[in-house]
């Protein structure tokens, strides 16, 4: 299998150099590779580290763009996976781009669409690939891939994709987000060391092609991420991120399985983050707690994205500073009288202005605004983490800070 | 069957002044019953003819109470039936009433509970009662009416439950809202004359059984209204009707079944009006289209409520000034590619900000900000609808404005 670098597409690409975009490394933390940085993008600029929130199929669940932004957000995502089904890249496209289709006026990353063609595809849970639990069982694969690309089916109407790395980079162009990501394979835990080296290096020609795609429509308009793969072997992992240092990639993603547990997943971003290009952006595909905030930005991530702030708030979770397990059910019935807000230093309604008591009864009698309230709730309390998190590493705090926000 | 009133109850109730409550009119249409007013609450005053919103549940679907208000609406309506399951009176009570619980800071009403006990218990559907069809199928009663009050079950958890005119008016005050109504049964189309009749004499008991409740606790928080029954039959209604003037109710509810067709329902309404008091201010429980609206302002109705603009907003519906039919399906999919938002003379967000191709797109992709979207939106259709008449009325131009909304 072809490995080598395609040195004259290298040399050429020289010329992506992303001038409406800029990341500028503004403090490091001298006990760690935590690091405050600067994003400039054509929708405006943010601090890292920061957090990118998931609307999904161009919605932030029931919340409007303005009530995310009221919450503290700067940046959110949408999936390429979903949108090029519906309503498609083309309908996106017609609309003005993502930006104007949903009102939101902030940075906008699409992701691939590699992980949800993988983890829908496949039928592997994503709670196998965030190392979530063990479980090894597998349906049968929906989902053909080949050097060329993914051949899959539409969870929409059965009808046949297929999604190349030049497809990819055309959709996301349509898309119009202000990142993109190169198409890549996104391998499980449990998959074999060869499967995953042999995935690997399909997955960094992909990432040849994908930008190579990228270029010949560059416009100036968006910026590219390259993706760090390898899965759970050091030398797979160190590999991935050389590759990915060695192209002319605006930031770098660390996707794929980061194993069975906390342990073996922190020492996964940690064999990566010295063989990655030290002065691009880090962006952590698909993690989100507390826990793995604090600890991956002390790796040197810079942005994470995770559907979980929103994705709870559905099922009556209120993501709380020092709370256990990070968070109040309030679907307990000790919650029916309780009169006391969410949190009012949050400073929007949604964590001020209704009572503990009041959500519980929206979500026993089942109205959606529940849903809304602690959605908008938990986007803020994220946005607060990490705002509290760049101040302190500013101050050098950032233990003291840990402390207050997850106690035990 | 005992129909004569308690005249010494009658002679006391004079003391049921509502020092807190007022309702003025201050302008008569003089070609038609339309009328100008204006009431006044502890929660503030508003302006009618006037339409209320149904916020079942202590929540109107999916919109935050600042985003109802945003919309143009003054005036919200809670279901006593409802409240009592879940989270149920006492805890509404414990949590300051109704108006904190919900975060709303204007007039509220609370129905009776009666309409949802006979359509829910037994088994017509509300379509009967507001004559939108003529079916006749019954499902086998849930409810024992007699003459005590109302057994029911509760659709929570199956317990039995009980609302008589005294619980209806407890649970009423401990919701706290500023407007109550009176128990009543409310008799479907396809009953029998000699049944409506003795149903609304039983009514008519009830409704001194309430205001003997409502007095013995009256605070000047709150106000109550009266309920016209009598069905089809026009001797009923206007002896109904008559009813109500002779009791010291604040206000005078129209109930119960209007009939099969649209004439038929104008004509019992207009049955009503000469026999009702003309001072207060006249409800018409549960209607709602524009053209009910605007038939039944010439005859003299205040305010009315519907679930419909809400209820239609979570199916895709958005209302619209001199669309066929009143209304535009966004879920057609010639609006996929439609770039024009869906009235920005409404002045919100959700009216201004956002295509219809993009709220087509969210239904398609089953995104609740959908429904929320052309929910405000339908809030501020009706608002402005409501606006319109009150002003073409005090400028004697309501046949042209119906023309400018009713096209056809």
């Amino acid at each position: 299998m072809n490995t080598r670098p395609d040195m004259d597409f290298l040399s050429r690409s020289k010329s992506l150099s992303y001038p409406n975009f800029s990341f500028d490394i503004t403090h490091k933390d001298p006990s760690s590779r935590a690091r405050l940085g600067r994003m400039e993008t054509p929708h405006g600029g943010f601090d890292t580290p920061n957090f990118i929130f998931c609307g999904t199929k161009a919605s932030i669940k029931g919340l409007h763009p303005h009530q995310v932004k009221e919450a503290g957000a700067d940046f959110i995502l949408a999936n390429t996976y979903h949108l090029m089904i519906q309503p498609g890249a083309d309908i996106v496209e017609k609309m003005g781009g993502l930006h104007k289709f949903m009102n939101w006026q902030g940075p906008i990353l699409t992701d691939s669409g590699g992980f949800q063609i993988y983890s829908m595809g496949e039928g592997v849970n994503a709670d196998e690939i965030k190392c979530r639990n063990n479980k090894t069982t597998r349906k049968q694969s929906l989902t053909k891939i080949t050097e060329e690309g993914a051949a899959f089916r539409s969870y929409k109407d059965g009808s046949p994709l297929f999604l190349s790395p030049e497809s990819a980079m055309e959709i996301q162009r349509k898309l119009g987000a202000d990142f993109v990501v190169q198409l890549d394979e996104c391998t499980a835990m449990h998959v074999s060391e060869q499967y995953t080296e042999d995935s690997m290096h399909m997955s960094h020609r992909w990432g040849d092609r994908s930008l190579k795609a990228f270029e010949e429509k560059d416009n100036g308009a968006q910026a590219i991420y390259g993706v760090v793969q390898g899965g759970v072997f050091q030398n797979l992992r160190e590999e991935s991120s050389a590759y990915t240092a060695s192209r002319p990639f605006f930031g770098t993603a660390l996707g794929g399985t980061f194993g069975g547990n906390f342990d073996q997943f922190f020492e996964i971003v940690s064999w990566c983050m010295p063989h990655i290009e030290q002065n691009r952006p880090v962006h952590l595909l698909g993690i989100g707690t507390f826990r793995d905030v604090f600890e991956c930005v002390r790796l040197g991530i810079d942005t994470f994205d995770c559907v979980s702030p929103t994705r709870i708030a559905r099922h009556g979770w209120a993501l709380m500073k020092g709370a256990p397990s990070e968070r109040l059910n309030l679907l307990n019935s000790k919650y029916k009288n309780d009169q006391d807000p969410l949190c009012p230093e949050l400073g929007i309604a949604a964590s001020s202005q209704y009572s503990k008591g009041y959500i519980h009864h929206l979500f026993k009698a089942k109205e959606s605004l529940g849903g809304q309230i602690l959605a908008q709730h938990n986007i803020a309390v994220m946005s607060c983490l990490l705002k509290d998190i760049r101040s302190s590493i500013q101050e050098g705090t950032l233990d003291a800070l840990q402390k207050e926000w997850i106690p035990d």
